[in-house]
């Protein structure tokens, strides 16, 4: 008889995202309007493409474990050295490897409640303990909350995403200046920046190597290669050494670090594209006055629908999938009154506009 | 003051493998015969290509995270059901699951000395107490003995490469069929098949879905897809659920997943690459012949050429790299004596054969 460890035993069967695959599956969709995952439609750089397109007949070879060339290129980018880079198969990888190194079994992880889930998923799974704080009522992620519950409990590791999602709210930098020297100077700042892109870098917090600090970026939103699973942590070169001795070596697409790579040499496709994702949000702002729904300002590529009820928004995202139009909604209040659809292209944001409009005719407030 | 978890600060800074991109940045090499990692310089399938090139616009989509079109076709191949079917990114991502999941802290993992290093580097990384069976004489992993050590020992865990890496010896259906059914029964069997391909499929042992087993099988070496990192874990639909609740939902690439289903219908490029590769062995060992070296006779796409002793096949592996040409070496004994070179293209075994002659004349026996 195999049995699992009892630390795996005991964790509950659950998936943090059911994927459009699935969905299609389960009800019988041929297509799909993707909007349900914050990707980006307008897909990678034409240059990105034109790269990983030449390298297809080079996938014989393994990537380099060391992703030394797009370290090199980051590195640059954030100034930087590539020892304080290390690099996963998306930030989920990251942010894996970052609860395995650094909270114990037990150790205390501290995040928003109804924040992005898979932060959840790998606290779960390596044994440890999530305290949450609630969102303010607007829904920006409580500062005050979150420092006041690591005062009290000094978490191993706080996660904080900014952009956030699902809300969209963006925190500005002298306000997250304020947080992290407040934070409990053992408690690790997972800071999930995967929106960033979307934001003037003015606006951000600027970077400071530091040990308690993990800066989380990716190549999922913007620069449109969520497909392609690549993104990276910068922090202290302690970290990463320490990254160095669990990380799945050889665990990224070699074509991914080529894509990733000739993105950054295009600025110019990823303004574009944050150029294009404002717009839509605009319509989205649009069509939610125009239906008499309020909504929240977004910082990202999602628009947060505020359905009024949590009740109402489920039955508007089933009946939305219904029509073939995929979107999700936040699972936690007070968010989850909240249809969340990501930035479409044109066509799709007309597509979301009509069968929106008749679901929320059709589903009683 | 930031600290990993004691069991994470405990583990030694080791890479289980140093890339050859890092290897020319040491050396200021500007190119490299890459004969190292047992690569397929044949690449993947033009059919894989043309579906991986057609699908790179698409890449800022998400891949499917339940891999369900590659699982069903799959299931299909092997006869088994796509709940039976893990799929990773490589091998190595299975094998790190597996030990996560079935290997507690302190729990004994069983290898043979010298195979592939991956299984150990996770074994570390989750607090396992690694024990070994030593290979025999003639380079063939040693059943009994890994028989014996499991009696005495009940590991969590037994890993067996079939074919084996670093030798390139394979044990026939027949043996190892007695090695399964004499095994403890608590003992989870994790057998990585990942060379599998160059052995014709009635030699291999038959599948039984089993929980005791888990049979490992990649993309990267008959399919030509090492840089694509995708594998897969053939097993009971019970260790499928465990691995479902902490494997990364989301890190297998789009592209990845689609090239690989494009491979398993283009069964004749498999067949050309596996003679092709059958045609490097063979040149290899006339090389040997002519050299005065011994050799192991390969079911896979490498073979061990006899340096005689340890010391003389770490210079030659040093020496032919500063001639650009990169293989590595078994590190622990019986093998540490031989030099194992991975199937090349015929301008690639030239120049390996060009090198080695000087090589081998210059370094005294």
């Amino acid at each position: 008889m195999i049995r699992p460890t009892p630390a795996i035993e005991a964790i509950p069967a659950t998936t943090p995202f059911v994927g459009p695959e699935q969905l299609m599956r389960e009800a019988g969709l041929r297509r799909l309007v993707r909007l349900g995952a914050n990707e980006s439609p307008f897909g990678p750089s034409p240059k990105a493409i034109a790269a990983m397109s030449a390298e297809l007949e080079r996938l014989g070879w393994y990537g380099d474990p060391e992703s030394l060339d797009l370290r090199d290129a980051l590195a640059q980018k954030h100034g930087c050295n590539q020892q304080q880079i290390v690099v996963g198969s998306g930030i989920d990888d990251v942010m894996g490897l970052a609860v395995r190194a650094f909270v114990a079994p037990g150790g205390v992880v501290l995040t928003t409640r109804g924040t992005y889930p898979t932060l959840n998923y790998h606290a779960i799974g390596y044994g440890a303990r999530l305290e949450f704080a609630d969102y303010r009522p607007d829904g920006t992620p409580d500062l005050d909350a979150l420092l006041e519950i690591a005062r009290r409990l000094r978490p191993a590791l706080v996660y904080l995403a900014n952009p956030d999602n699902p809300s969209g709210r963006f925190i500005g930098r002298d306000d997250m200046n304020r947080f992290c020297s407040a934070l409990p100077h053992d408690s690790l700042l997972l800071l999930d920046e995967a929106y960033a892109d979307f934001v003037a870098t003015r606006d951000l917090l600027p970077l400071r190597i530091e040990e308690r600090v993990i800066r989380m970026r990716t190549f999922s939103k913007a620069y449109g290669m969520a497909g392609a699973r690549i993104g990276y942590g910068v922090t202290a070169e302690s970290n990463v050494r320490t990254f160095q001795k669990i990380r799945l070596h050889y665990g990224i697409n070699r074509n991914a670090q080529v894509g990733a790579l000739a993105s950054l040499a295009d600025d110019a496709f990823r303004d574009r594209v944050v150029a294009a994702t404002a717009r839509a949000r605009s319509d989205y702002y649009a069509l939610a006055s125009e239906l008499g729904c309020g909504f929240i300002e977004s910082c990202t590529n999602f628009v947060c629908l505020d359905m009024e009820t949590a009740a109402r928004a489920t039955q508007v995202v089933n009946d939305l999938l219904r029509r073939g139009v995929w979107v999700r909604k936040p699972g936690a209040p007070p968010l989850d009154r909240y249809v969340r659809v990501s930035a479409g292209t044109e066509p799709m944001r007309r597509a979301f506009a009509g069968a929106l409009r008749q679901v929320v005719a059709e589903v009683p407030a």
